[in-house]
C-alpha cells in the first residue's frame, strides 16, 4: 500500500516516456493512472471483470496486466492495439473503441455470473462523462437500475471527451461538483447506490471507497473526478491537443512538430473551411457534430458562427434526426460522422432522413481505412450499407476540389440526402481553393481513356490507380474513370466503358461485398453486359491496426499491389 | 370550450367504431383523445410545429385535422397510413413508427425557428413513457436541457408501451405518481422546466396548463397520467391485446376471434415455444427482447423461465451489447429483434459482436416486408446491411423445422454469431414440430431439380416460388434450391447450379441493391461463371402500406408475378 504513490509516477512516467517517442493516446491513460492501480489493487482481475469504456485510457491497464515489454509496439503493426482487446489479453474482457458500450457489456457478465452461480464475482465498468451522456449508456443504466446484479460503473468525470463534454447532463455533473445540486441524485433516481464524487487522483481514498464498495452487493455507481492529462503540465493546459499529441518532449511536454513543406491539405480542413466558405454565402447551412468539432474541423464554423455549428456530444442517433428537424425547416445541415460513428445512427437515416426523402447533407469522415486506430475505426462498411437505401445519393470524392464542388451543389438544394464520403488524412492538391462548380448528380468523370482495360474507382483511392496506371509498361492500354457516386451509378458512362473494353476492374476503399464493385456487378448483370470484372477492394474479414499504408497493403488495395495486379491482367491481354 | 368534453366523447366513439371493424391501433389513440382536443385548441397548428412520437396515438390528430372523411382507409392499400405522414398532411409535421425520435426532430425544428427569426412559434413533441427511456430520446433530452428553445415535450405516461414498460426510469416515474420521489426531478437534473403530473383525461386543467406553457419560453416537459385505452373497458383492463386488438364488437368490447381451422403456427410462436424447448434441455440459454415480449413471443420464455429471458425495454443498442457480454461468460443468448429495429442496433452488431466474433444468435423477426404497418417497418434492408459484416452468418428459414433446426445448431456451439431472419406471420406446415436436425453451415437444398432453368430462393418466399413451379406448364424445366445461407455461401452448390442451369433466377424477400441475389452475382462473377442471372427482390423504393398481399405484389414479389415471369422465362427458353 505504501509504495503504490510510487508506481503511480513510475507508471505515469513509463507512459509518457514511450508516448512521446512512439505517438498515441496520452490524456486519458494519464488520467486514470491512480484509478488503474487502485482497480487492480482492490479487485482480482482477471477472474473478476473489468471494462475501460473507449479503451484510451487504458494503456496503464495494460502495462500492467504483462504489457509492459511490447508496450512499444502499441498501434504497430503486429503490436498491441491501441484499444483494449479480447484476442491479445485475458485481462480485457470485453473489446472497446466506440463509447458507451461498457455498461451493456459489464451488465451482461454480471447477469451472466448470477445465472452461472457465481455470487462473489465483481464486475467494474470504467465509463468517462461524455460516454455516459451517450444514449447507449443510458439504456444501460436503465436495465442496471432494476437489477440485483453485483456491478459498479466509475464514472470518471474530467469533463471531456476528445474535446470538451457538453450537453444538459455534463451541467449537471458540474452542479454535483459545485455543492450546488439538489439533494436527490440523477443516477440515484434510476435506482443505482451513488457514491461521490471523490478526487480520483488519490488513491488512499479510492482504494478505500473501492474495498467498501466491493462488499455492497447491487448496481452501484462511484463518481470519481479526475485530470485528464494529470501530471504533464502541458497535457493538463491542452487537453484537446493532447489527447493524442504525436510526439513530444517527455520533460517539456513541448511537442515536436514536423516541419511542413508545403503540403496538400487535410481532406477534414477542406471540409472546415469550406463548409465556413459556403456558410458566409449561404446563412441557411448549418454544421452538426457529435463530438468531433476538432477531429472534423467543424470547429472552424463553431469558432466563426457559434450560433449555426453544434456540437451534440456523443450522440450519432440524435444528430442524424436533428438535422431532419432541421432540413424540414429549410435548413441545409451539413451533419458530420466518422463513417464507423454513422453505423451508430443507420436507423435514423434509413426512418427520419431516407424515408421521408429529407435533404440532409451527410459528411462522413474518415471513411475507409483509418490505420492505426484499427478495426474499431475503420469507415469500410457505409458504401455497402448506405447504396441499399432508397432515396440516398452516395458520392465520395478523389481530391479536396470535388469534395468542395460537391458541397457546393449539396447546399444549393437537392431534392433528397446526400452522404459524401471521405478518408482520413492528407488530399492531393496544393492549391486546392478552386472556383465551386455543380456536379450533376450521377455523373462519372474519364480520367484517360484506354485499349483494353478500364480502372472505375471511387474516391480517393483513384490516386493511388492514377498512379499506378502511369506506371505500367503501356499506360496507353488502360482507361481510368472516376466514378464518384455509389448512387445514382453513371449508367451512360458504364454502358460505353462495358463496350469499349475487355476487362473492367473497379477500385474502392471499402469492403467488397455489397459495395461500389459489387453495385457496377448489378448493373451490368441488369443490362445483360458480359465482360469480366473484377472487384478490388476490401476482402470479408476485419483489417488489423498498422499505419495507413500498411492497413491498405494488408487489405489488397495499396499502391504495389494495385499496380501489380493491373501489369499482369495487361500481360495475359497479351 | 364547453363542448370539449363532448368532442372528447364523440372523437372517442369515432375511433371505436371504425377501428371495430377496420382494425388497426387503438389503445394509445384512445388514451389521447383530452390531450390531442387540447393540443389543437391551444396551439396553432399546422403553424405551430406538432410531433407524435411513434405515432401510433396519432388516430385522433388524423381526425381532427382533416382526414375524418377518409379514417376508414386506414392502413389500407392507397389509403392513409396508420402512422404520422408528412406526405399525407401538413399537419404531420414528421413522420414517425419507430420509437424515441420526436424530441431530435423537434428540437431540430425549434432551432430552425430560432435561426428563422421565428421566435413566437411553438414546437410540442408527445412521447410516452416506454418511448423516453430509449436511448435517443435521452441524447435528445440532453441536448435541449442546454439550448433556450421554444420547445415543450409532453411525457405521456400510461407506464405501458405495447408492452407493460421496464426499467429504472419506469420505477422511478411511478415514484413521482405516488408522490415518494424525493425533491429533485430527474428532468429538473437534466435541466428542463418540469411540470405535473396532471390527469391527462381532465381536459379543462390539460389546457389550462397548456396555455400557462405556451407563455414561458425555454424547453419545457409536461409530464400527464393518461391510460392506455381508456373509454373502452375491455381495452383498459387488456391494454397488451387492445393495444391492436383486431375486430370486436364495438360496444361492448369484445374480440371477434376468427374461428381458425387447423392452421399452420406462426413464425414468432415457432421461436417463441421452441426456444423454451431448448432451452428446458440446455440451461446455457438465456433469451432478451427489446421491448417485444408479446410480439415476439419471447413471453413463453419469460412466463416459464422469468430469470433467463429479458425484456430490457426499447434498448436494441443496450439489448445486442448486453447480449454479447452474457455470451463471453459462456451463455447462448437468442436476441430476438425485428429486423427493421436491428437498424438501432447496427454498429453493436459490427462493433461488439462480429468484431469480437461473439456467438450471438440474432433472431430478426418480421424480416421482409410487413404489410400494414409500412414502410417505417419494412424489414427489407437485413441481407444487404448484414451480408456485409465478416463472422457473420446469416441464415433465412424457408418453413417451421427449418427455423427449429437453425436454433437447435445455434445452440450447440457456434464459433461466431449467426442472424436468423423470418416473416411476420404463418409458415406453412400443420405438423411441425420436428425432431431436432443439425444444418451444416453455409449448406443449400436441392428442392427439385430441373433442366433450363435454376431458381434460388431464400427463407419463406421459398414457399411461394415452389408453388409458382408447380403451375407451370413444364414445371419439370425448372430446378428449385433453398439457399437458407445469404452468407455463407453454398458454393458447392452454386458450382454445380451454374453448370447445369442455362438461367438462374434469385428470389428474396429483401431489397435487391446488395441483397442475397448481388451475393450469388458476386460469387458468380469471382468465379467467372457467365449465365444470365435474373434478381427478384424488392426493387430501390420504400414500398407502401397494404396488406402482405399488396405489399408483396407492389414489390414484384407476389405468387402472380414469380409465376409470369417464370412462365415467359421458359417460353423464352423455348
Amino acid at each position: 500500500m505504501d509504495e503504490l504513490p510510487k508506481l503511480a509516477q513510475e507508471l505515469r512516467e513509463f507512459i509518457i516516456d514511450i508516448v512521446s517517442t512512439k505517438e498515441g493516446h496520452l490524456g486519458a491513460s494519464l488520467g486514470v493512472v491512480e484509478l488503474t492501480i487502485a482497480l487492480h489493487y482492490v479487485f482480482d482481475t482477471p477472474k473478476d471483470k473489468l471494462i475501460w469504456d473507449v479503451g484510451h485510457q487504458a494503456y496503464g491497464h495494460k502495462i500492467l496486466t504483462g504489457r509492459k515489454e511490447i508496450f512499444g509496439t502499441n498501434r504497430q503493426l503486429g503490436g498491441i492495439s491501441g484499444f483494449p482487446k479480447r484476442s491479445e489479453s485475458v485481462y480485457d474482457d470485453f473489446g472497446t473503441g466506440h463509447s458507451s458500450t461498457a455498461i451493456s457489456a459489464i451488465l451482461g457478465m454480471a447477469m451472466a455470473s448470477r445465472l452461472n452461480g457465481d455470487l462473489a464475482k465483481q464486475h467494474i465498468a470504467v465509463v468517462g462523462d461524455a460516454s455516459i451522456a451517450s444514449g447507449m449508456a443510458f439504456e444501460g443504466l436503465n436495465h442496471l437500475g432494476v437489477t440485483d446484479v453485483n456491478a459498479l460503473i466509475i464514472l470518471n468525470d474530467n469533463a471531456i471527451g476528445i474535446d470538451p463534454s457538453v450537453g444538459a447532463l455534463k451541467k449537471y455533473l458540474t452542479n454535483v461538483k459545485k455543492g450546488t445540486a439538489k439533494d436527490e441524485n440523477i443516477f440515484e433516481c434510476l435506482n443505482l447506490n451513488y457514491s461521490g464524487p471523490i478526487d480520483g487522483h488519490d488513491i488512499g481514498a479510492l482504494i478505500k471507497e473501492l474495498e467498501q464498495l466491493k462488499q455492497l452487493g447491487g448496481p452501484k455507481l462511484l463518481h470519481i473526478i479526475t485530470t485528464k492529462g494529470r501530471g504533464l503540465k502541458k497535457a493538463e493546459e491542452d487537453q484537446v491537443v493532447y489527447h493524442a499529441p504525436g510526439k513530444f518532449d517527455k520533460v517539456t511536454g513541448e511537442r515536436f512538430k514536423k516541419v511542413k513543406g508545403n503540403e496538400p491539405p487535410k481532406y477534414q480542413d477542406v471540409f472546415g473551411h469550406t463548409l465556413v466558405e459556403l456558410a458566409e454565402r449561404n446563412d441557411r447551412i448549418v454544421g452538426i457534430t457529435p463530438a468531433m468539432p476538432t477531429g472534423s474541423s467543424l470547429k472552424f464554423m463553431m469558432d466563426k458562427m457559434p450560433h449555426r455549428a453544434f456540437d451534440v456530444g456523443i450522440a450519432e442517433q440524435h444528430a442524424v434526426t436533428l438535422a431532419a428537424g432541421m432540413a424540414t425547416q429549410g435548413l441545409v445541415p451539413f451533419c458530420n460522422i466518422y463513417s464507423t460513428f454513422l453505423q451508430r445512427a443507420y436507423d435514423q437515416v434509413i426512418h427520419d432522413v431516407a424515408l421521408q426523402n429529407i435533404p440532409v447533407v451527410f459528411c462522413l469522415d474518415r471513411a475507409g481505412l483509418v490505420g492505426q486506430d484499427g478495426p474499431t475505426h475503420h469507415g469500410v462498411f457505409d458504401l455497402a450499407y448506405l447504396r441499399c437505401i432508397p432515396n440516398l445519393v452516395v458520392f465520395a470524392p478523389m481530391n479536396e476540389m470535388e469534395l468542395r464542388n460537391i458541397m457546393y451543389t449539396a447546399q444549393l438544394g437537392l431534392s433528397g440526402p446526400i452522404a459524401i464520403r471521405y478518408p482520413r488524412g492528407q488530399g492531393t492538391t496544393l492549391d486546392w481553393k478552386n472556383d465551386f462548380e455543380p456536379i450533376e448528380i450521377g455523373t462519372a468523370k474519364c480520367l484517360r481513356e484506354g485499349t483494353k482495360i478500364a480502372v472505375l474507382s471511387i474516391g480517393h483511392i483513384g490516386n493511388e490507380v492514377k498512379r499506378a496506371i502511369a506506371t505500367l509498361d503501356t499506360p496507353e492500354s488502360v482507361g481510368h474513370y472516376d466514378m464518384r457516386f455509389a448512387k445514382p451509378l453513371d449508367k451512360k458512362m458504364l454502358r460505353t466503358i462495358f463496350e469499349r473494353y475487355d476487362h473492367i476492374i473497379t477500385v474502392e476503399d471499402g469492403c467488397k461485398m455489397g459495395g461500389f464493385g459489387s453495385a457496377v456487378l448489378e448493373f451490368a448483370n441488369g443490362e445483360r453486359l458480359s465482360k469480366p470484372v473484377t472487384i478490388l477492394g476490401i476482402p470479408d474479414k476485419f483489417v488489423d491496426h498498422g499505419t495507413m499504408e500498411e492497413t491498405h497493403k494488408m487489405a489488397g488495395i495499396d499502391f504495389d499491389t494495385l499496380f501489380s495486379y493491373l501489369q499482369s491482367t495487361l500481360d495475359q491481354c497479351g
